[in-house]
Order: structure tokens, then C-alpha cells, then sequence
């Protein structure tokens, strides 16, 4: 191994995070951190590399590679959240007595989601959140799912509803994700919360939870936004669109690259910053890639690996290898953005139950 | 006057713009023409001008130039849509007895904003929606204003409800203008409207005027928007957001620029299509413009002007002599988006009374 990944490591990670504060409004998430990081200067960081002393599972797959870009290490920034959330919980609990509650509503039985929520259900309980749960028969009726919502609507130890998507094929997803009450909505879904988020002057309750922990990343690792060009790739109403609404917010100039884009490699190589959240292995090459430039990679995406015990392996929208030569820092997947979502999710939950509760 | 501006004028400006038809669905007012014009080829456009028959006031100064691009006549366009919904409220008060009522609500003694209203009660007049108004003083509470929006909300015979901004400065406008029913809110400045703009798979109840008015302008001349580079200048929740969010919609590729933007010349020049909505006179040079671009302008600046008997006169963001050499089409100032707005707000409140009266 000729290189490091990473540039920091002088200082722990944990040191370098802090100090990190859980706060409820995304446009005032900026963090001050100990050492200042120049994203935006190649050789600034390639001076610095040395070998890191303990390493993540997804960071020692990272240096399998020869690299010279900064790894945006999301397990432990979203490690680092956690941990200050549980903190919150204890201070909240000891001060008023209320314990933050999720609830997770889920229909059929899709291995996929079942898993999501049992990840769900673990790191709330790995916080101090209390955890609630709805499992319905994929042959449920509608009425069905809205009576559960409504239950927990009206339910005040619940503060965050979540239905876990998809929804089988004979509900309508819009009319039962409006019935999530507004101040419970910690998926941020719903349209008043994207128009607010899109709108100036006006700030969501929730901001939705991947787009958040990107934003997240980019403020920790002290990537300057304001003025930068930023590229989002896919403009679902999950990841792609808040993302760019959150880059515009923060004073980016943002391009948004999708499906009907005619010249995407062009476009995003004009970009100090792309998140992409396009759904497709490898589409984004070394090429696409400004020299420089900070990577957050959505995606995940299975392709095939006879080597892997289960036949396939997990990669991002990224071409990893060719973008680390290129970018100067870059979310691995796994590892990057994924752990930060689930953060978010927590966080907008304890958010929630704070400003019910009006705890500060 | 060695050529003309005009391009199309071998069939006469009804005809070329005919079939229009009102629509409640912004994604959905694509226009078939009688004459298909492919608004990024200069040369052909070019090779067709010769002198139109009957000119505008509007129309009349831009030919005092010598230009090359085609000018958007937007009086035209919005004469032709005020016809139609005359027509259609015709048909709705034959048909079930109804007739389109739009509120208005003016608060204090602002000079344009009395003429705005004046205007609006008067275009509504003149195409048979009637007009309702609350004019209250200055000093009023935001309770009293609140009160009325109240009024009107419960007022079956009123299908639209605007509050004339800006509002006194006591006033909190957000809290206002989110008690506008949003069955009412023909502005469509509701978040949730927003909202539903920048979701995909929803629709807003009503687009905010002005964007929507832009947007029926490329329509009607056939502009093709899928796949197109898009630059929105300014980002105004009531222009540049939403323009860029239905520019989007289309399938356009967007980018945003604005204050914060580093480089707007070199990101415009990439456009197929500019909307600029940034309020500085003459800010986009024919140089930010790409050869055969079409240009169209928001901006209503008063400038100086001595020979002017009011001592200024109106012009657009955009340097109109030099965007016209550039260009392959632009609005001019006045006379380009200006006139749609309105029509587009008759439009939005003739959409409101059919939704509310199941009226097809």
C-alpha cells in the first residue's frame, strides 16, 4: 500500500469531529472543526497523507486502492452523531421526563424493507429512542394504513411517523403519506416541508433524512458551499431534489443533471461539489470528475461478485477508483452517506420531540 | 428600417398562435402551431423575416432597432388567453350559472400597488370574473387583515384570493399569506403549492403567475424545453424558484443563478433557454447570451431617461440590443412577460372556480 487515503490522521477522528452539536435547523448546521480543511486543494492534502491508526471495515476496503482523495468517513461522523444524541436523550429524559418516540409503519413483507426497519428499530434503540411499530398484511386496504397513522398522529409519546416505502402497488403513496401529521413527518416528505425547504425566508420542520446527512458531511468536513458550483445527478423527491434545494440554500450556484440530460459528463465536471443519487452503478468516471472536486455518492447499487459469498457486492454512482485520483474528497459506499441517513432520521426525531415538548 | 423583427408574419398573429386553449395543468399546456419554428436555428429564422402588418405599441419601439432575433410578443399571447378565458366564462355561466369571482386585498396607500390593483379589477372586468376588494389602511392589525382572508375563504362566490404585496412592514407576511385558503391561493405562493411544484408525480393547485406566464411564452413559440440547458437568474420565491422548478418539470436542465454566483456570465452563455428574474437593469450582456438562445426577461427596471416625460423609462434585466443580435428570440420590456402575468392570474382563478364547481 503505497498511499493512504486519508489525511488527518494526526489528529483522531473523534478529535477532528469535534466539537459536533446536534442542532434542529439545517441551514445552521455549520460546525467549527479543529483542523481547518482546504477541500478545494489537491496538493494541500496529498502533503498530509500518512496511515491511519484504527480503521472501519469500509475504510480498509478503501485503501485497497491506490488514492489520493480525502475519504469522507460517514460511519464515523454519523457514529459521532449518535453518540451526541444519546446524550441529548438523557439530558431531555432527566430534565422533563419524555423519552423521544418513532414509530414505523410497515406494509407486506419485502425482505429489503423488513430489513431497514429492524436497522431502524436497533439505532433508535442504540439512542434511547423508543420505537413503535405497525406491521400490516401486504393485502391491507388503505383505511387501514390511515387509521394506524392517524393512531399515531394522536398518539403524544410518538414524535416521529415513518412509513416505510415502497407501498404495495394498490395504495396510493401520496394520499397516505399526506395523512402523516406535519410535526411528525421526520422523513420530511411531505409537500409543505419541500416547499419550505425550496422557498427563502421559510425553513422546514424536517429536512429529509440522506439529502440532511450529505449536507451534514459537507459541513463537517468544512467544505465551503456558498458560491461553489454544485451538480446533484437524479432528481428524485427522496435525495435529488431537497439535495439541490439544501446546495441552493446555502448559497451554491446548482445544476441538476437527470435522465434527459444531454450532456451530464460535461455539466458535472464544472462542479466544486456533485452529490450523486442516480441509482446507477459506475455512471459517474473519473472523467466526469473536476480535479479537486468533493464527491457524495448516494448510490447504492448491487453488481455482480462471484468472489462475494452472496454473488453480488455494493457500489455507489461512482466509479470509486478513477474518482479518488481525481476528486479531493469522496464518500465511500458503503460507509459514506448510508450511516448518515439513519443519523438523520434520529436526529429529526429528537428535533421533533424537543420542539413538541419545547425542550431546549 | 432594414429588417424586421418578425419572422412568422405571412400568417397573421391569431392564426399562428391558434389553437390556444386554457388549461388547468401547467405540465400539460404544450401548443400545437400552425407554423412549427425551431427557435435554435438562427439562420432559418433569418431567412424569414419581412414586416408584420399590425404592430403593437410594444412591438413598435423593438423594430427601431436593427435586430435579428424574434421578439415574444407577449401582449399578443395574453390578449389571445384573456379571449379564451372570456370565452369560457361565456360557456360556465350558460353552462351551470357561475361566474369566477378573485379577491383582492390591499393594505395601506402604495402608489403601484393601488395601480396593480387597478389594473387587475380591470382585467378582470374585461373578461367577466368579478372583482371583490378589501382595501384597508396602513395602521390596520394583522388580525383585520386576517379577518378578511377569513371572509373571503368562506365566500363561495370567490374562487381567488390575493393579498397585494409588499405588505405594511408590521405585518408578518408569511403568516398571512399561508391564510389564504389554498383551494384560493391563485398566486399559488403557498409552500405547499410550492411544494407539489418540485415533486415529481404531483401537481400544484395553482403555478405562481409570472413563471407560469414564461412558460406559456415558450410554449407558444414552440420552444423546446426537454433536454435543453436552462439558466434561471434570481431566485425569488415568486419568479426565479419556480421558474427554475417548472423548467425542471419539463425536463429542462437547470442552473440557478444568483447573487452568490461566481461566474453567471460563463453558466448563462451555456443556456438554450434564459429566464432572468434578477431586477438589475441591463445586468445580462448579449456576451452572457449563446448564439441563438431565447431570451426571456422578468425584469421591470424604471432607468433614468431624460427625453422620457415621466423622467425614466422601463427596461428589462436583459440588455435588449445586444441580446436581440445574439438571440434567436426574446420578450421585450414592457410587453413581453409583463402581460402575461395578469393573464395568467385570470387563468389560475377561471381554474379555481371550474375545480371547485366540477366545471370541465
Amino acid at each position: 500500500m503505497a498511499s493512504s487515503v486519508f489525511s488527518d490522521s494526526s489528529s483522531p477522528a473523534a478529535a477532528r469531529l469535534l466539537p459536533l452539536s446536534v442542532r434542529s435547523r439545517t441551514s445552521q448546521f455549520q460546525r467549527s472543526i479543529s483542523i481547518a480543511w482546504r477541500p478545494l486543494d489537491l496538493s494541500a492534502i496529498r502533503s498530509t497523507v500518512s496511515p491511519r491508526r484504527s480503521l472501519s471495515a469500509s475504510a480498509a476496503v478503501a485503501m485497497t486502492t491506490e488514492t489520493s482523495a480525502k475519504v469522507i468517513d460517514g460511519k464515523a461522523v454519523a457514529k459521532q452523531i449518535k453518540d451526541e444524541i444519546a446524550g441529548e436523550i438523557v439530558r431531555m429524559k432527566d430534565g422533563i421526563g419524555i423519552v423521544p418516540g418513532l414509530a414505523v409503519i410497515l406494509v407486506g413483507s419485502r425482505k429489503d424493507s423488513q430489513t431497514y426497519v429492524r436497522n431502524k428499530k436497533k439505532a433508535c434503540e442504540a439512542v434511547g429512542i423508543k420505537s413503535y411499530e405497525a406491521n400490516l398484511p401486504e393485502d391491507s386496504t388503505e383505511e387501514e394504513v390511515l387509521k394506524n397513522i392517524a393512531r399515531f398522529n394522536d398518539d403524544p409519546s410518538v414524535h416521529g411517523i415513518l412509513v416505510q416505502l415502497p407501498l404495495p402497488r394498490h395504495m396510493n403513496e401520496e394520499k397516505i403519506l399526506n395523512a402523516v401529521s406535519i410535526e411528525k413527518d421526520v422523513d420530511g416528505f411531505h409537500p409543505l416541508n419541500i416547499g419550505r425547504l425550496a422557498m427563502q425566508g421559510r425553513d422546514p420542520l424536517f429536512v429529509p433524512c440522506t439529502p440532511k446527512g450529505c449536507m451534514e458531511l459537507l459541513h463537517t468536513y468544512g467544505v465551503e458551499i456558498k458560491g461553489k458550483r454544485a451538480v446533484v445527478i437524479g432528481r428524485s423527491n427522496i435525495v435529488g431534489m431537497p439535495a439541490a434545494l439544501l446546495l441552493q440554500k446555502a448559497n451554491a450556484t446548482i445544476s441538476m443533471v437527470h435522465s434527459n440530460t444531454r450532456n451530464p459528463e460535461e455539466i458535472t465536471r464544472q462542479a466544486d461539489i456533485i452529490i450523486s443519487a442516480a441509482g446507477v452503478a459506475n455512471l459517474v468516471r473519473g472523467s466526469w470528475i473536476k480535479p479537486g472536486a468533493v464527491v457524495i455518492d448516494v448510490g447504492i447499487n448491487p453488481v455482480d461478485d462471484a468472489e462475494s459469498p452472496r454473488g453480488y457486492r455494493l457500489v455507489g454512482d461512482v466509479c470509486y477508483e478513477e474518482a479518488c485520483k481525481v476528486a479531493s474528497a469522496i464518500t465511500p459506499v458503503p460507509g459514506g452517506v448510508g450511516p448518515m441517513t439513519i443519523a438523520m432520521l434520529l436526529s429529526n426525531t429528537l428535533s421533533s420531540a424537543k420542539r413538541i415538548h419545547d425542550f431546549k
